[in-house]
Formats: structure tokens, sequence, C-alpha cells
């Protein structure tokens, strides 16, 4: 069964998924590197950027899964580029020549173009599709596999409005960012209809996942 | 040295103390009693309220520092009573003749009245003061024991604005009430004036304890 899962998406204690001020200098706004501080520990992380060490604990345990059985990605234009990326014909996300990804990426946009083909497998494709049809089109591409709901906060709230997430799993970061934007506006009585299992690691992020009843 | 502390105050997981719609009938509005149920599993609750059995894990371990070393607590009118109990002169909590609390507790209010002593050895005083002022009020009582900040939502994001909580304990229950009083709001780099610590228990709830830095 492919499954449509968010994988370890970083929150606040209160809620945010990034902060307020978003640009190309500043991809989280004020929250800078605070949400994602507890991935630069691990040693998948470090290896990804070509550095020694790295903790080998459940954090890392947790970011291994992000490649294995993972078919297809889909983002919204808020994770592919800063405001406005859509005005600059060579812009081709964040993550240089050879994407993390290594698969097809559909990218959510009003502004479509022609896909890109990046290093090691990974493949920009551009789509102004509703979450429905976008997933239908990543399972597709994923070959049975299953699809990465890669975020950032309003695509998955689109996708959890339209109960379309079978496995959520989200990374609760101790710190209070206070502004931003907020993963749980608008979501009550959302653990009705998941299994919800939580648990704490030593950098202090506690990781939440639920899982679609009955999948 | 005396604390100034919140203990196991539950929220939901998009950060909610109270639902809304409170009233005599609902304490917890819309939320019922969704945000305490863990409690309700506890050895320590089923022996408050007369019954056999219960856990005798984590949350139990917590809820068994409700007594020792607390030697008063301060609430919000809003945990004392429904909305507009001031206008009911035979008002005397939601705990019946012998509640729980065996100490000094301090009622914040607009609308002072004078002492009630209960069963047990609590007495209800009414305060028309700052935090600061109650603060102090609650130490002189406590005999130099902890002082509890007892809720509700308000009452302990004023005293957090204040900047006189020691030690908050709470506990975020996997639930997405959508609406009610957020604890959180306001309280952007909280975590900058204390250490923080969260454990998981197998009732699903997460305690997340913040412990003010140099105490």
């Amino acid at each position: 069964m492919s499954l449509a899962r968010v994988q370890f998406f970083s929150v606040s204690l209160d809620g945010f998924g990034t902060g307020e001020g978003l640009s190309l200098e500043a991809p989280f706004g004020h929250a800078g590197d605070r949400l994602h501080e507890w991935m630069f520990l691990t040693r998948w992380w470090r290896t990804l950027v070509g550095e020694p060490g790295g903790s080998l604990g459940i954090d890392d345990t947790f970011l291994r899964l992000h490649g294995p059985g993972v078919g297809a990605e889909i983002m919204g234009a808020g994770k592919y580029g800063y405001p406005g990326w859509h005005e600059d014909p060579d812009w081709k996300g964040w993550w240089g020549p050879s994407p993390p990804f290594h698969t097809p990426v559909f990218v959510l946009t009003h502004h479509p173009r022609p896909p890109i083909e990046m290093e090691g497998g990974t493949t920009f494709h551009f789509l102004d599709a509703s979450p429905a049809e976008a997933l239908a089109t990543a399972r597709e591409a994923a070959g049975g596999q299953d699809v990465r709901i890669g975020g950032g906060v309003r695509t998955i709230r689109a996708f959890l409005e339209a109960r379309l997430i079978d496995h959520l799993h989200i990374a609760v970061v101790p710190i209070l960012l206070g502004r931003g934007e907020r993963l749980w506006d608008g979501m009550e009585g959302l653990e009705q209809d998941y299994e919800i299992e939580s648990t704490t690691s030593p950098s202090g992020v506690t990781h939440v996942m639920f899982t679609r009843a009955g999948i």
C-alpha cells in the first residue's frame, strides 16, 4: 500500500512550522535554524553535508527513513523557493545541483514551468493542481512506494483538510516562536481519525506520530 | 527556596488549556473531560474520588506531587468558578465541602469577598492584586514551601509574563481542540529563561517541564 506521509516535519511548541519574514536570506524567517538544529546533530545530516560525527540515536533513526520506501515527494511553492521565486527563471530550489530527494518531486504552484532534471535522480515537476490531483500524479510516479508530503505548513494543512494524509510525523521542538505559520489551525478533532504515539528524544524534541486508523 | 510552580497543567497539542463555551455545566467548554482523562486513569485520582484501581506509572508519580512541598495555591477567578460566580454569594468552588488543596488558596478576582474556610485545611482567600503582590502574600502563607500557580490559562500567562514562574510543568495531550484559550500566545522566546525536559507517558501525554535557569 502506497501511503501519503509527512516525515519529521518540525514545529515549535506553540505550533509554528516556520517563522515570520521569509526571504531568500531567511528561508524560515525569524525562526532561523532553530526548528532544525536537532537534525544537524545527527549522523544522517552530517553525512549529507560531508561532515564527520553526529548522533546515531532516535533522531537519526527517524531521519534515515527520508529515502527508503519513498518514491515521490509533493511540496508547496513555499518549500521550493523564497517568496517570488517564480519570477526567477533560473531558480532550481534551495538544494544545489544534487538535491537530497532522488525521486520525482512535484512542486505545487500557480506558475508552472517545464520539468527540471537535477543530479542524483531528483526531477522537479511543476503542477497547478488540487491536493487530490497532485497525489494521484505523484502516486503514479512513485511506482507503488510512498509519497512524502514535504511541506511547508500550508501544503500539509491543505492535505490534512482534504483527509489525504495516512501518516503524519511531527517533531515538536521545545522553543516558542510566537509568530509565523501555524500547523494546527483549523484542525479541531483531527485526532479522531488517527492513532497517536509520541516519543521524546534526548535532543529535546518530541516525535508525535499520527497513523490513520485502519491502514 | 520557595518556588512558584505550575504542576501538570494540561493543554492540547494545539496549545489550548481550556475550550470554548465555559459554563457551570461545562467547566472546560467544548473540551469536556478530554484534557484531563489521563489523570482519571491514575491511582492518585481514583483514590481521591474513592474508586479502586488506577495506574501507578509516570502520570501517577507526577500527580502525587500535588500535595507534598506545596504550602499555598494561587488560582484565577476562572479556575475557581463559572463565568458569573461572583454574583452568587453561596459559591464555594467546584470541589465540594473538602477541596483537594489542604492549604490556603488565593483566588484572584476583581470582586473580593471574605475568606471561606473549607474542610480538610483549604481556606479560600480572595485577592484583587497583581501577580507579584499575590505571590508575596501566598509565599508568606506557604511557610517556606512552594506556591502552586493553579491556573487557568490566563492566570498562568499573567505570571509567565511577569517572569514569576520558577517551574512550569505542562502536560501536552494529543488532541486538537481548535478553539478556546491558548497558553502559548505572546510567549516568544520563553525557552531562553529555562532548561526544558520532556518525557512521554504510555497514556499518550507528553510532560514538558521548564525549570528556570539558575534556581
